[in-house]
């Protein structure tokens, strides 16, 4: 069995994160995590009575799974609308002992979902839609303004593990509260991770069955654990597995990398495939609909032929 | 260095090659070499003389190379006319000797084209072209009458060998006179061949350069002698390639082996891909060009996520 390649996230000590230091130490377009920098009075005051005072009251959309690595392709969890207030006490229960209140099961697990004011028109933007608490956070612009996308709280309850997936757009992850394992996967590990959409189908990237995925085992991980004030610098593309330690406050920020108009602009989460590549999936897909009536040995000659003209078309450009 | 694999084309006696014997043998799509057949009177008649004094006076297109490999890729031969005449006399002389007469070199190869009387529109129909000798050929109709697309004279100088290539109609190759060494490769072999179309861009798979066409060693060669009288059916989608061992006269008849209408009705060679196929190329070549102005490695990643979509839906047809 081929041992699987694995490196460390390096990490960068900086109080200060600007655009310059930044870009300084993104060239590559590669992850870094920046320790140390200011992120404002959150790093001391947040835990989860404060937030649950002074937030407690808006209402929040949540994954809830009985399981704790949650899966989209096969949706092994719920959504739900609860009081960030209640969402926060059984996210912050001690782990391990069963909820008193909850909806499936009392060991469940909880995530949020990363919404705007408006579900299916606005980006999240921490500081409008949680005013209470802006002043408290000192994000870092590494971006122009007018690059700016979404600013999303991530709460998640102890051992909630989100599936390995991409965005297209740049993204930092300012871990504020709690410990979060990170696994990533440079973009060109695509033909080993089995994606659906802009997903894995491995949901657990430390023990996946290799008789299922054989090509798995090709895929480079890097792996680091993030503490609280971390900021990690996830590069579009980069495909990436988040799991929480404990009871884990964070905040990401994304921002449009490429021209603007490159994006999908009814993308609210900032995972929808930028505008060219759409258009090229749609080229795909009707020339597989075209082959779709040839008997099945035409039909793969053909699809092999298409991915062989693909091929040549990725070594011509490299 | 991993080991090619190579096969023996299966070989059946039989003097009697009609539909339902053909079917009964062809039902797995392939190859097979069907040895004792009777072919007509040519068998016996058929000589450089001979066809000289029949046929001489006709006016053929010939390719003409300095070696005996030819490229289409690289187009290592010129297009010339001459007389059939002059043609079976140059290509009958004992192989080795210097030609008296010659286009580019006495040590030149010939290799007839094939065309019909109106090279642009009308196919090859020897019976059509040739009336003189039309009754010293039996040819075996294993198909119906109107699924007949092409029969077509092959007339090549010793040691002349022909690129590797796929056809989209199913084939006989009928051995008339002299001796030819047949290579083939199965339809899925097609990501181990280096296509440039429909061709291999690997002149000599007895002797590739491994290092070059790595890949190539995962291809299974099916190799065989053809000798006088034989018949070897060349299913359509399947790559081969044809030395002549010394002055060799052979007949091709083509067929439609699917519905008429899935084949392009502007083909006059019988290897221009099929309708929907074509169709098929051009929506990925419009999926690469829509992605032709994203940076290089967004245009890689967008790529590789085109290959994997097509390759999932080689898994799922499977």
């Amino acid at each position: 069995m081929q041992e699987m390649s694995s490196k460390e996230i390096p990490v960068v000590l900086t109080e200060k994160l600007d655009e310059q230091f930044f870009q300084s130490r993104t060239s590559k377009r590669s992850p870094i995590i920046f320790r140390g920098v200011d992120i404002g009075s959150c790093r001391l005051k947040w835990n989860a009575d404060y937030l649950a005072d002074a937030i407690g009251d808006h209402e929040v959309k949540i994954h809830v799974s009985s399981q704790s690595k949650l899966d989209f392709v096969n949706r092994n969890f719920l959504y739900k609308s609860i009081s960030l207030k209640e969402y926060i006490r059984r996210s912050s229960q001690a782990p391990g002992l069963p909820l008193e209140e909850f909806f499936i099961d009392p060991h469940e697990k909880y995530y949020l979902r990363s919404l705007g004011g408006d579900v299916r028109k606005e980006v999240a933007d921490v500081h409008k839609q949680y005013p209470e608490i802006a002043t408290d956070l000192n994000l870092p612009y590494v971006f122009s303004a007018d690059r700016f996308f979404s600013s999303v709280f991530r709460i998640a309850s102890p051992g909630s593990q989100l599936w390995t997936h991409y965005d297209v757009m740049d993204n930092l992850l300012i871990q504020i509260l709690g410990d979060k394992e990170i696994i990533m996967f440079p973009p060109s590990d695509l033909p080993y991770l089995y994606l659906q959409g802009d997903k894995s189908v491995i949901l657990d990237p430390d023990n996946a069955d290799l008789s299922q995925f054989p090509l798995f085992a090709s895929a480079t991980k890097y792996k680091s654990k993030l503490l609280p004030g971390d900021i990690v610098y996830i590069p579009a593309l980069w495909f990436h597995n988040v799991k929480a330690l404990n009871f884990s406050v964070a905040v990401n920020m994304f921002w449009k990398n490429l021209e603007p108009a490159l994006y999908d602009n009814k993308d609210v989460y900032g995972n929808k495939d930028l505008v060219p590549a759409a258009r090229a999936q749609q080229g795909v897909d009707k020339a597989l609909k075209a082959l779709d009536n040839l008997p099945a040995a035409y039909k793969e000659f053909f699809t092999l032929k298409l991915i062989s003209r693909l091929q040549a078309s990725l070594s011509g450009s490299s």
